[in-house]
Order: structure tokens, then C-alpha cells, then sequence
């Protein structure tokens, strides 16, 4: 799940697809979200998309439909990020610029189990594992509250989701710097459900609804809970 | 209100009192909450303590308890920020140590209004104004969005306080580096209200219950909201 909004100062605030499809193949699906530097980013998925140089002369360039685990897929990813830094970071880090770019990769190869990758800016990544079940990016402190209160490796699909839009909701009343539409996409561990691609735009009549209900009832559990006793003031 | 946490790396967790009192005396009272590297935040308090230099030779030395106003107290404290920097900021900087600070000052002089201050590390300073009736500094975004949904130049002491805390429970949840116990001082409009002091501790049978009961209906509220009709997979 990502939002669209991108910024280069508050004065320059515009929309920008931040889920990308790696791959969408026969034997495979792989996504990535981006956040960070913008420019970074594209040259990140531009490389990926040309290939990266084959590792001996006359082999074929390096491609993430070729990749034949989500391990490898990733250390692909991790390259890319590793030479965009090597590439534009100087220029980037002399003009005083946040160069810094994290993605989430995502997805199956095969019959493979799904699999998904924090990718830091060195290049290095991290693989989401059961017991810390959601992995986040970018602006991401003021919707992990609700994440941790209710996230964990057994819940449901459909919840889940929910509960990210929910996480989205307090992110985007709290800050500027993310903003609808909201792009999904939900691979089913059980590989005959179908893969899910949505875009929730500002006029989605069930976001709209979530908002309004959940700020409703956030009021209303304040209100139910008593007053600090130390406050009984004479 | 104010947690006490500090750590010098995940490894080196103390427990250090943010909630500093500046000058509590018949005819003012003025708090000073500190977040950021916590030797800078001590010699800022240290060089208010023994008051400022004197402006021309002669003087007596510039204390919080002589000066006329808040505004006049506040650039007291954003030049000893300044003069901290001067002193030990090149050194931490050299160490590659986050030297930043920031600092919420607020109080009343005198039968003068209650105000509330935002210092920076620069020394400047900003002041919480009706339009965003709530200031933040530190670890402040996970606790955000409750503030965002609920307060507002019209919320009462007593629901402030509740929010307050109910701010720091998420931020706890959330975050390793935020602790209780709590520290809360509550300065009423009406001067006829007493000041309210309290340390709210771990076993805090009021903060439990709220923490408790809060995580409960946010299950409840969540349970309530109907799942994505894009998720009814077949």
C-alpha cells in the first residue's frame, strides 16, 4: 500500500506513482514501493529495467524476470540502489540534498513462498519475518501506532488491508507530505486467489466512510474514558 | 507532560526527569521541558541556574527570576541554547553527536497570561498560539494524531490531560526510546486554580486503566468497520 504525494519543498507538492511493478510474468510477481529521493528512485527502476551489466562479457544483462528466487530478485534491487548511489549520490550529497531512498520489494517467483524486502539506502536489506509482520517506509511514525496495536502474523487478508487504510488515514491527517489516491495490491499467500490491484481515489466512498467512522469512534472511546483523578480541581 | 527516558544508544536506557522548574516563586512560575542530546539540555539549565552574563560590567547576572516577561525569560533560554552550542556543540559535532535540543518554555509572570514556547536549537523560538493550541518536541510524531483529532483551543484542562495521555500511550507502544513515568504539571488560566503536580509511575492504577480500556476500543471500533468490498475475493 503507498500514497502518491511527492514533494520537493512545501511549494511543490505533486502526485507520483510510488508502487511499481518489477515483474509480472507467468512465474511471477514482484513489486516495489519507493520513498525517499525521487530522482534516486527513477534511476533505480530504470536500471532495473534496462538490466544491470552482465557480471562477464557476452553474458546477457542482468534482469529481474531472470532472477530465479525472490532472494536473488532483491539482491538485484539492492545492486541497482548501491550504483544510483554511486552514480548521482555525490552530486546529490554537494548539493546538500537527502539522496536517501528505501524501497519495499515484494512478491513470488515459482511456486515460491511470497516474500517481502526492506531495501536501506546502502544497498543492504532486511526480509519482513512473522514476528514483526508488516514493514513500513518513509513517513512512517505517525500510522504505526495502530499497526502495532493490531498487526500480527495471523491476521486476516481482508484486516489487514483495513487496518492499513486505517494506518494511512491518521498518516495523511497528520501530515502534508502524504496524500491520496492509495495504491493496493494484495498477493494471496493461497496462489489460486486472485492477485488484487486498486487505487483508492479522494472520492472512494468506502475510505471516505472508514474515515468518518473511525474519527467517530475515536471521540467517542475519549469520551467514555474518566477524567485523571488528579484533575478534580477544587 | 513529559516522559523520562533517555538513552545514550539502545544499549544505555536511563531514566533522566525532562520537566525542569525555571523559577517558581510568589510572582511567577515558569516550566521548561527538554528533548534532544541530554549534556546540552544540562548546560543550558546549568548556565540559567547561575544566571547569564551581565550585559555591561557591573550588573548582576541575568536569572529567569528578574526578567519582566515570559518573552523576555524565553530569549534568556535561547541564548543560553545559543551559548551552550558555542561551548560544547563544536566538540559534538567533531564526534559526530547529535548536539540538537529543543525546548518548551512556558509559564506566566506576574498577573500576566499563561505562555507556552517552542525553543530551537538555533535559540530561536516560536510561541503556541490559539490556531495549533498544543506543542510537541522530541519523539512526537506516533503520538500525533490524537492530538490532530481531538484538541483544540476549547478542550478543557481535565480532556487535555487525558489526551495527553493518551498521546503518550501510543508513543510508549510504539517506541522503545519514550518511558513512563510521566511527569505533568497543569498551569490553569484561572489563577485561582491551583497548579497541579504529578509523576504518573509505571503501576499508575489511573494510566492502566486508560491505556487498558483505550486498546480495547480501538479493537472494538476497528471490529466495527466494514472490510474493503474490493477484498471479497471468490
Amino acid at each position: 500500500m503507498s500514497d502518491t504525494r511527492t514533494n520537493a519543498g512545501i511549494d511543490n507538492i505533486s502526485s507520483y506513482r510510488k508502487m511499481h511493478v518489477l515483474a509480472d510474468g507467468p512465474d511471477r510477481l514482484i513489486m516495489c514501493l519507493s520513498a525517499g529521493n525521487l530522482s534516486m528512485t527513477q534511476h533505480v527502476l530504470g536500471q532495473l529495467a534496462e538490466g544491470l551489466e552482465p557480471k562477464a562479457a557476452g553474458d546477457h544483462r542482468r534482469m529481474i524476470a531472470d532472477q530465479p528466487s525472490m532472494f536473488r530478485a532483491v539482491q538485484l534491487v539492492g545492486e541497482a540502489v548501491t550504483h544510483a548511489d554511486a552514480e548521482i549520490g555525490a552530486g546529490l550529497r554537494a548539493a546538500e540534498i537527502n539522496g536517501g531512498v528505501s524501497l519495499l520489494v515484494g512478491g513470488r517467483i515459482g511456486g515460491g513462498p511470497i516474500r517481502l524486502f526492506l531495501v536501506y539506502d546502502a544497498g543492504n536489506f532486511i526480509e519482513c519475518l512473522p514476528e514483526s509482520p508488516f514493514l513500513q517506509i518513509g513517513e512512517r511514525k505517525y500510522g504505526k501506532p495502530i499497526l502495532d496495536r493490531t498487526m500480527n502474523y495471523d491476521t486476516e487478508l481482508e484486516e489487514a488491508v483495513k487496518v492499513g487504510l486505517l494506518s494511512f488515514d491518521s498518516t495523511i491527517r497528520s501530515n502534508l507530505s502524504v496524500g491520496l489516491p492509495i495504491d493496493i495490491v494484495v498477493i494471496p499467500a493461497n496462489a489460486s486467489r486472485p492477485v488484487i490491484r486498486r487505487r483508492i481515489e479522494a472520492d472512494d466512498p468506502y475510505f471516505q466512510n472508514l474515515s468518518v467512522r473511525w474519527s467517530m469512534m475515536l471521540n467517542e472511546a475519549r469520551a467514555t474514558i474518566p477524567d485523571p483523578p488528579f484533575m478534580r480541581m477544587g
